[in-house]
């Protein structure tokens, strides 16, 4: 039970407490923690000398603080618990709690590297389908490794930032032509962020997951397929995808998914040692995908093949180092179902399909268009907790 | 003429300067700028008052100073100039040259995004015959754009690092095995360093390439052939190339290069208009590959398809944003003849035609191997000026 108003009951009560970076009233930038409906500023908690973080929350972004490991991590968390549910501190918390309302929230992190991965058996087989007729839906390296590649790091940006509608190169019966996509879409994901770094040449194991990963966010990796189905042959995703990719300004500490941690589905063939990780263990993580206001999916992550515990170790077998503020995600989340897919691409079956969207026969997005990506999880004694949301609109070219 | 001793004339005279960061006597990491066979300390002249770049040149990276922008780069390389040749300055600046043999030399600036392309047409085809037998050599897209993906930044690591053989999955007869990669291969490769940013959702031009590209390094980008084979469908490579990326510890500023560039090869069909470059121009860099001390390649940059203000142009058109330190490199360099390409997999046709090195049969890196990749540039009045080497050796794996 926490003393402050509204929270308890709320999907952000003292089980949750997820981190972020917000400004107020024009000030620097600092560290909060969102209870309810309002924020905990973390700098001010830390410069009054009610928690200690080695003053890393007292910094602009949560890399420091992300830095400092999972004991320092836990330590903090059990802190702001006792901090907000002691009534014996109220007087001197009170003060620093700002109403979520009235500040704006910034990207909680520097992101390092940012990969995707391409985790959803579902997704990955509805675009083999859709783009390869007539041939097996996975490419045969899919079972055996997570497949995934490097995105830009540069271009992340934090919910709420508006997306201009790329320009590039479209495939065209006479040739390319230049112009704004015209098939842009969205990719519902999920994102990893790494806090403990790893030396080059050092892979991490899979049982080493937790001591490495700090959070969760929610990711929303913007996806222009006509450019992207042009450049893409031989290396890959590049402008397709580099223009901007959203993250949920708020990072679910791990700590808060204790209870979200499921069997995730059973892999045959078998994996190589590396990848196997005993407990296999996704998330239940409950994502829902609002266009313009109308919920048209329901992304299940408990469904997605390779887990991130297998995504890390895959990440680092070769012995690529790690480094706090690296993101990644784990590509487009999809259910079996036509009403549990996370991009549009495969909602409309590759735009053959349209939706009803308020009134309107849809298929990618149009200027103007509003997606917001959500998502809940299992919290302790049937609770539920909700991840930070992840939106954008979509801004005309220029 | 300058008055250190032994520049004249040499490839590092004052019309190079190149821009480097070096510890000395186990100290902080400083700038220097490297003439003859000593190194200027510039954080020392910053600090003494002897050549003013707003403190960027008390910093441990070359980041601060790049973001400074070209009139900047200009003033302060005029100032370097004026005092390495005027006696009048010998006694106040000598004292901050160092012996480039006592100091160690540092990765040069942090990486931000790292970019690395496919521009040369002889590459291309080299590699879409050795994969693609039968079928034409370049795919559809190739002459259109110029083909990219991102790498990974946080393995981006200074000549002189030794790179670990990296494991991972290799494709055979009865599926994927895990262990060392047994065709590890390089490629000789050219970056460009981004100094001046450009904010998200404005494309940069191909006419202002030279108000953002700093200057120029010697790039390795070492690749694991059978991991790399594996992995790459459908989202491009990945572990075959994120375990490391060597660059040179001396970044060559452009304006060093004005007497290198050279009209670029003509390009058919045209291409779109954001891509047109006029004049078209490419670099006259010279580079050299020895592998364990033997010359066995020299690669001409002049032949690439794609210069490197397209590839800027297209990196952005998108509307991608740049931070400083975004590096982009150039893709291997391959000239039209076997004694010009830039990897191993050329140079012995895919391991099918081994060359002799050292009295042996080789075909791909062994362990102990070392691999020097060097270049030149002509230089004012018919001078030249070397570019930084960058050098790496395998240790076998872990």
């Amino acid at each position: 039970m926490t003393w402050v108003a509204g929270a308890d009951g709320s999907a952000y009560g003292v089980t949750n407490l997820p981190y972020g970076v917000f400004t107020h009233d024009g000030r620097e930038p600092r560290i909060g923690v969102r209870v309810g409906d309002f924020v905990l500023d973390l700098a001010g908690a830390e410069a009054a000398g009610l928690v200690l973080a080695a003053g890393a929350l007292g910094r602009p972004t949560l890399n420091d603080f992300m830095g400092l490991g999972r004991p320092q991590w836990t330590a903090v968390r059990q802190r702001l618990v006792e901090l907000l549910t002691d009534e014996a501190h109220r007087a001197e918390v009170e003060p620093l709690l700002l109403p979520l309302a009235e500040v704006r929230l910034l990207l909680p992190f520097d992101v390092a590297d940012y990969v995707d991965f391409y985790s959803s058996e579902h997704h990955a087989g509805n675009v083999g389908q859709i783009f390869r007729p007539g041939q097996p839906p996975l490419l045969p390296n899919w079972r055996h490794l997570p497949i995934g590649y490097h995105g830009r790091a540069g271009t992340v940006v934090v919910s709420g930032t508006q997306v201009l509608r790329p320009s590039g190169q479209r495939p065209g019966p006479d040739g390319p032509t230049y112009g704004p996509s015209g098939r842009l879409d969205i990719e519902a994901e999920v994102g990893f962020v790494v806090g403990v770094p790893s030396p080059l040449g050092a892979p991490v194991a899979v049982d080493d997951f937790a001591d490495h990963v700090f959070g969760v966010v929610l990711v929303n990796d913007w996806s222009a397929r006509d450019i992207q189905a042009w450049e893409y042959q031989p290396l890959g995703p590049f402008l397709g995808k580099s223009f901007a990719t959203s993250v949920s300004a708020w990072v679910t500490p791990l700590e808060a998914l204790g209870d979200a941690f499921v069997p995730a589905p059973r892999q045959e063939p078998p994996v190589v040692d590396y990848l196997r990780d005993e407990p296999h263990l996704g998330l239940d993580l409950r994502l829902a995908v609002e266009w313009n206001g109308e919920r048209v999916s329901e992304p299940p992550f408990a469904t997605m093949y390779w887990t991130p515990a297998q995504q890390l170790a895959h990440l680092t077998v070769n012995g690529a180092s790690l480094r706090t503020g690296d993101l990644y995600a784990s590509g487009t989340v999809s259910g079996p179902e036509r009403g549990q897919v996370g991009s549009f691409l495969e909602l409309t079956w590759g735009g053959a399909e349209p939706v009803r969207l308020g009134g309107e026969s849809r298929t990618f997005l149009a200027d103007g268009d509003t997606v917001t990506i959500t998502a809940t999880a299992p919290g302790p004694g049937g609770t539920t907790i909700a991840l930070g949301e992840v939106t954008g609109t979509i801004l005309p070219p220029r």
